[in-house]
């Protein structure tokens, strides 16, 4: 393991092995310029391929060494987007919901690391097999969209088939208890989304921010209303973890019933903050959010009680009586 | 947490921070008995209170100082049962899915340790205010009856309420992995099931067991299927985990359609150890259980492992840059 952590961050050229998670709409320039400069790997959500969008979020974060991530369905339907975002020599591409294999070979040939996130053991094994060099294990508990497996006992056993490659943790993981946990588990590493959505950098409607602060894990839930009311067409396998509200509660069980106009009306929400209608993209670690601050804080807090809480876990198996404690 | 942690080995009078889940119709006296000598915390699974099962397992482990656990709604129905568990000094009362404060009171009194599990933050704030003297935070991923929260990020969110009260993690650990990362959420120990499904010692089917070796943590599934075809009148909030399988496929979601011929059919299927219909009622850390094994075994492994893990925990810190590792 910590040969593998001592690689990984090598490869990745950062300093702490946090890496914010590619956030559609949230992580813009900004919020992954201050996650790299605060040592860890900003990635910038380019979610479904808005080519305009993507180019003028890369550009807010000029100067610092940022990498991006794609939903790999709605690449298939815009690969030009990988060309645009391989010219730009990234710190890496993070592929997620879909199959990865058409794009892993040009994202290797590019000298770029390829980071694949997997929701189950069946799909690690299809990331390794297309050249994954970094897996990410993502548990349903995130935040934004997702599938059923938890990350307690998916990562472990992920990294039970990943041989050499690293393991990165997602899901649930917000502090430095989760990011020491994600190491015991086997993890090199954790990616985080919640953690970063109510930072100050983040592109979520401040109303947005403010409910996250005040939301608890509880009142997160999976489902398919936010999709069909922003008109996404995701496939089968996936839903999306956010708070729940009156709104998701109304349509929950309906939601090809959504029309044109509630789209239209959600649209709007969306740009008011109307937290009562639009979705607060959190998963269940949002407990652990209290206020809006700065992602170099965030960063900080993570890896200092991460580090502290490692310094001091011989102290903890002192306690198991007549077991030996001078293992390998 | 040190602090904690020899607390709460003196306080249940146990070497190991292991705790056998009290299965129903699984973790009977044989089995609580080897893992209380192994040093962790057995307990008969006292489950729907048939007070002549409860007698017989308790006569098994006859010698061994074990404890039992009940799903409160049907302590509820059947209240002397817990006269009878109080009058043989059990190691512990571990109460969940239910309120339990008809029962804490008598519990407390009797001078025996009280153990709540839950599922929420909010049934840990009414279990402290009961007075569990021990909180177990038990997520999704746990085989058997549960609710929606993850462990990975429940039990920070319950250790932040639980002030001194030790928590104990349940839902995805399996190993010595699951174990260490336990404490570095926070908790002070861990409550296992699906380890122990698959012992020798273990009251399940050996055609089950033999399933449960073979079996993936993506083939679990939470559903009401066989709680209906086993008659037994779950309130609603809780959800079985169990390995999916062609009975629990066909009938999902037509639940209530199933008859009284349907339930002959399933109590035949679990007597005859037909695991095409019965329930192999494990989590999603069955990834990890390969063999049947003895219960000593499993809990050596899992302190062992997971005191290597945290003995040698301080080497990973040292690979983050920059951050101080001197904290206290």
């Amino acid at each position: 393991m910590p040969q593998d952590l001592s690689y990984l961050l090598a490869f990745l050229g950062i300093k702490h092995p946090v890496v914010l998670a590619p956030m559609a709409g949230v992580s813009g320039g900004a919020l992954a310029a201050a996650v790299f400069r605060a040592g860890g790997l900003g990635l910038i959500g380019g979610g479904y391929c808005d080519i305009e969008w993507i180019k003028a979020q890369w550009a807010e974060a000029t100067g610092a060494r940022v990498g991006i991530g794609f939903i790999t369905w709605a690449l298939a339907e815009r690969p030009a987007t990988l060309d645009w975002a391989l010219d730009q020599s990234p710190a890496a591409v993070f592929l997620s919901f879909g199959d990865p294999k058409p794009f892993a070979s040009r994202v290797r040939r590019a000298g770029c690391p390829l980071i694949i996130q997997i929701q189950s053991v069946d799909d690690a094994k299809r990331a390794l097999d297309v050249g994954a060099d970094i897996l990410v294990a993502q548990g349903s508990e995130a935040g934004g969209h997702g599938a059923a497996r938890a990350t307690l006992p998916l990562v472990p056993a992920v990294v039970d088939v990943a041989g050499t490659v690293p393991v990165l943790a997602a899901g649930g993981i917000a502090d430095g208890r989760g990011l020491a946990a994600a190491f015991m588990l086997g993890a090199s590493g954790a990616v985080c989304g919640t953690a970063f959505f109510a930072t100050e950098e983040s592109m979520a409607h401040p109303a947005a921010k403010t409910a996250a602060c005040r939301s608890h894990g509880g009142e997160t839930r999976r489902g398919r209303v936010f999709d069909h009311a922003r008109g996404l067409n995701w496939p089968q396998g996936w839903t999306l973890r956010a708070r729940g509200n009156p709104f998701e509660q109304a349509w929950t069980g309906r939601e090809s019933e959504l029309t044109e106009l509630h789209r239209s009306a959600y649209a709007e929400a969306f740009a008011n903050g109307d937290t009562d209608m639009m979705a607060v993209i959190v998963g269940e670690a949002v407990d652990l959010v209290k206020s809006v601050r700065p992602a170099s804080a965030i960063v900080s807090d993570i890896v200092t009680d991460a580090a502290r809480l490692l310094d001091h876990a011989s102290n903890i198996a002192r306690h198991f009586e007549g077991v030996s404690c001078d293992g390998s």
